[in-house]
Order: C-alpha cells, then structure tokens, then sequence
C-alpha cells in the first residue's frame, strides 16, 4: 500500500451561497484532499495545523476515515484558520468576507520520519515557502509530487511559486489562474507555457465545465459530472485532486492513459462535494456510490462513432 | 439520397473581432447551415431571399457544394439582410452596431414542390411565424424537424416561438437562451420543461464548453473541439446545427446513439467554421479534414476506465 502525503490547510469555514449559510463548519484543503484520498487503497496522512479551538471530533472523523491525523499540529493557545466567503450567484465568483490566518500565520510543517519516503506527494494550496519546505524534508524523491495552487500566490510570492512548480511532476489548476500565471490568453497557449516551467503534466479545471489534461505532448479534455443543484462548490477543486492522487496511488505508473483515468475520479468524486455545504457528502460518501456516478459518466460522455 | 430542407438567412455580415475587421462578407444561418451539411450524402436545398445587390459569385458558391439555391428568391428591387456586430474579449458577449432587415423584413417562404417532401427540415434562426409557414407548405411529415432560435425571438415573438417549438422533433439552443425561454437556473431543469413544450430532444450548446443533449429519458454531455486560435465565432451554432443534421440525413431512424454521434459531427464542424472571418474556412473545408478531426477528437475524449 503505498503512502500519501498531503500538505494542506485543516480549517473552519462559514459559507453562504443563494443555497443558505453554513454556519462554522469543517474545511480546509488538507481536509477536502485527504476524505477523496481516503476511498483509494492507500495510506493516507495530512500535514498541517489547527489551534486549541479545533473540535477533536473533526479529527476522529478524518481518522475514522482512515486518515493520518498524526502529523497535524495542534497547537493549543492557537486558533484555526478560519475563512467566510459568500458566493454570486455565477458560482465562479466569490467575495472573502473575512479570512483569520490564526495558526497558519507561523505555520512550520513537520514530516514525520515514517512518511519521508511517501509514494505520492500531494501539496495542497498553501503558501509556496509551505509547500516547499515539506519536499526539502523528504528522504527520498517521491513518484510523483502534485501541487494546487491559487492566484493569490501569483499575486503575492511568484517567484516563490514558480520555484516549487519547477518541483513538482504534475500542476492542478483553474482556467483562469492558467491564464494569469501564463499570462496567455487561451488555455493551450498557457498549457504550454506552464510546462516550461517544469512539470511533466498540467491539469487545467474548468469548475462546471470540466477539465483539460496537458503533457508528453498529448492532450484530454472532459465536461464535468453533471450535477443537479449545487449547494456549496467549497473544496470542489481539492477533492478533485484528492480523487485524482487517490487514483494515481493506485496505477503502477505515471502514463497519460493513467492520468486520464484519474481525471475522471476526480471529476467524479467533486461532484459529490458540492452537493451539500461543506464536508458534509464527503464525510459519508461510500465507494460504491463513487463507482455508480463513474459507470454513469461513461454513459453521459461515451459514443460510437 | 434524402433531401435536407433548409430554411434560413443568407445575408451580408460585417463582423469586428480582436482578431480584425472581416468587411462586408457573405453570411446567414441558412449559408452556414448549408455549407456544412453539403459534406452528407444528402441533397441540401436552401430556402430564403435575398436582394438585387447579392453577389452572383455568392450563389456560385453554394451551388458548387451540391447546394441547391433554387428557393433563394431574389428580390432585385431589394437589399439582402446585413448585420454588423462586435465581438468582445469573451466570445460569448457581442454588440449589434446595426441591422438592416431589407427584404428579410418581408419574407414569405415559398417551398417548390419538389421540397415539400424532404425527409429533413431544419428551421434556421428566422422569425417563428416564417418557420412555420415553411412547415405550413409540407405535403408529408418529415422525418424529423430540427429548430434553431433565439433570444430575440423569446422577447418579442414568443407564442409564436412556443407553437413552432411544439413542432419541431429536436430544437437546438444556446445555454443561456435555455434558461431564459424556461425561467430556469440551471440547465437540467431548463432541459426538463422544454421537452414539455413538445420536442423529443433538446440540444443545449454552451460554445467553446461543447453541448448537451437531453430526451428519451437520457443524457449526453460533450466538450467542444478545442481550437487553438478562435478568429470569428459568427455561424459556429448553425455550422453545428447543420453538421448535426447532415450527419442524422445519413442515418435509418432518430435513436439517441446516433443524436449523440450527430452532436460529435457538429462540434468538429463547428471548430472549423470559427477558425476564419465568416464562412472562409467552411468554403474550402474537405471531407477529409472533417474525419482527420474526429479521429483527433475521439482520441482527446476518450478514457479507458
């Protein structure tokens, strides 16, 4: 079985969209990343950090996933981080209304020696300092390192994150951050240009409109599952990616063919996310039901000719 | 060989991209439309009207795919319809900077006996009193009757635009016109209530996010062809209206296997029609390029999983 390692934020989050509010509820990426990781057959452990305020029962549910929670920090005078955001009705947009960095503010990730030769490295969106100082830590190199990122980070530390991109193996990232990091105007032209950067395959999210698969000079591209009422699209494009590692853990190597597969987990499994505020379809969704949406997506998106 | 009754604009367009100033060029639903079901092995007919200032060379043209341009009236003491419009940033916005109907204004469809028979009616974007008056002409039920329209329509015309609606087999939509004729906020409900305005399948286009087809209880999602430089993306819906018929004129019965293949042929033959100002690329487009282009988009599609 082999080991993955997530970096990423374990939070609080209070989200209002025109489906309601949710009140304080779980989130974070380490969080959205590790509950898709925890459906493959893989050891999956999460570095990160929260305060005294953090509810151990949200860490008992990650553990009762499966989950390592061992190598997140608490550390007890904190607070959590904490994020309220409001979407538009376009649910591409959102406005922040407040965002308390709390414990994450002197964030200094710890591997623990049993995961400095995990498998598959999975940096959850952080800061590129963060995000780096978890590979240095490493023993050995993994077989694949896969980064999300934000344009936050192109705003305030790109030198910093051109840095780690030129680390990883594969980049997860939005269309329209594409665009900025590239500054190209299409998707192909960015494509291109962020694999001069370094990584082996760039994978471009559409949101509701799916997602492209760039590298060894191929290309794919697929729509997103198509869901019936979005409630809350928080921690879609991480449990994409948790789907898409998880996915990866499982294939014995790093080929295209595999990789398209693993978009397909992912899109799958996001579609899930956003069906409910929060955490809350991802804390008790069952593998078969992942199985069910994946031979339905084979319908919706298969033809004959 | 089954005959394919068009009914649609052929006009002068004048047409503003980032990408230039094309002048005064040929132009029409029912040029586009045409122009790609020429490739089918179907006998395509195109009814509409134009003015004493058309260009002979235009009718030439179409003539020379195999279109038959016989009910093209031409109004000598007329203007053929002309549009000018800008293109923004966002393909999916564009101004109108002026129309002028000229003989559209008074167009009174004549369908010549030899049509009123035609086992494929597609219904360019027109007026939908127009629309019908073209089925009004029929002396057999067609096989099936495909509907193209627009927003425009929905906000000055739309009993009419209900009536013919009920008509038709298959309409072809936009997604944001989808939701506008429906009241609905997302495009599954929208699907739902048009299908019970009376056609059996509903095509909902989202442009460069590719379309969606609904009826029969199922359901069918694709991405566009993904073009690396968009010039002009005036006539790619009715380009893909046409490819879509073309293809199903060549098929036994209307099962949604082949709708969902037919949608495949339209969106290669759209991604042709916006790589050049107007109908350019569509003039000298071979079959070839069409199955070249398939082949490439099979295999950007397709997942082993």
């Amino acid at each position: 079985m082999k080991k993955i390692l997530i970096v990423g934020t374990v939070a609080y989050d209070d989200i209002e969209t025109n489906k309601g509010n949710s009140g304080k509820i779980l989130g974070g990426a380490g969080t959205y990343i590790a509950l898709a990781c925890s459906h493959f057959n893989s050891k999956t452990s999460v570095v990160s950090v929260v305060g005294g305020d953090f509810d151990k029962k949200h860490l008992e549910l990650l553990e009762n996933k499966g989950i390592d929670t061992s190598p997140i920090e608490i550390v007890s005078e904190g607070k959590t981080f904490y994020w309220k955001g409001k979407y538009h009705k376009d649910w591409n947009k959102r406005d922040t209304l407040a965002t308390e960095l709390n414990v994450l503010a002197d964030f200094n990730p710890i591997v623990p020696k049993e995961f400095k030769e995990s498998k598959i490295v999975v940096l959850g969106n952080l800061h590129p300092i963060v995000q780096g100082a978890v590979l240095d830590q490493l023993s050995k190199t993994p077989e694949y390192i896969i980064l999300d990122t934000m344009n936050f980070w192109m705003d305030t530390a790109l030198l910093e994150l051109q840095k780690i991109i030129a680390r990883v193996d594969i980049i997860v990232i939005n269309d329209d951050e594409a665009m900025q990091l590239s500054g190209k105007e299409s998707l192909f032209a960015a494509a291109e240009k962020i694999l001069k950067l370094g990584p082996k395959y760039v994978v471009i999210k559409k949101g509701e409109h799916g997602s492209m698969l760039f590298g060894d000079g191929q290309f794919f591209v697929t729509p997103a599952y198509p869901v019936k009422e979005v409630i809350d699209p928080t921690g879609a494009g991480d449990t994409f990616a948790g789907g898409f590692g998880g996915y990866l853990s499982e294939q014995d190597e790093l080929s295209f063919e595999n990789l398209k597969n693993a978009i397909i987990f992912g899109t799958v499994m996001a579609s899930f996310c956003v069906e409910s505020f929060g955490t809350s379809s991802m804390e008790t969704l069952k593998k078969e039901e992942v199985l069910d949406r994946l031979r339905n997506f084979k319908k919706f998106t298969t033809y004959s000719l």
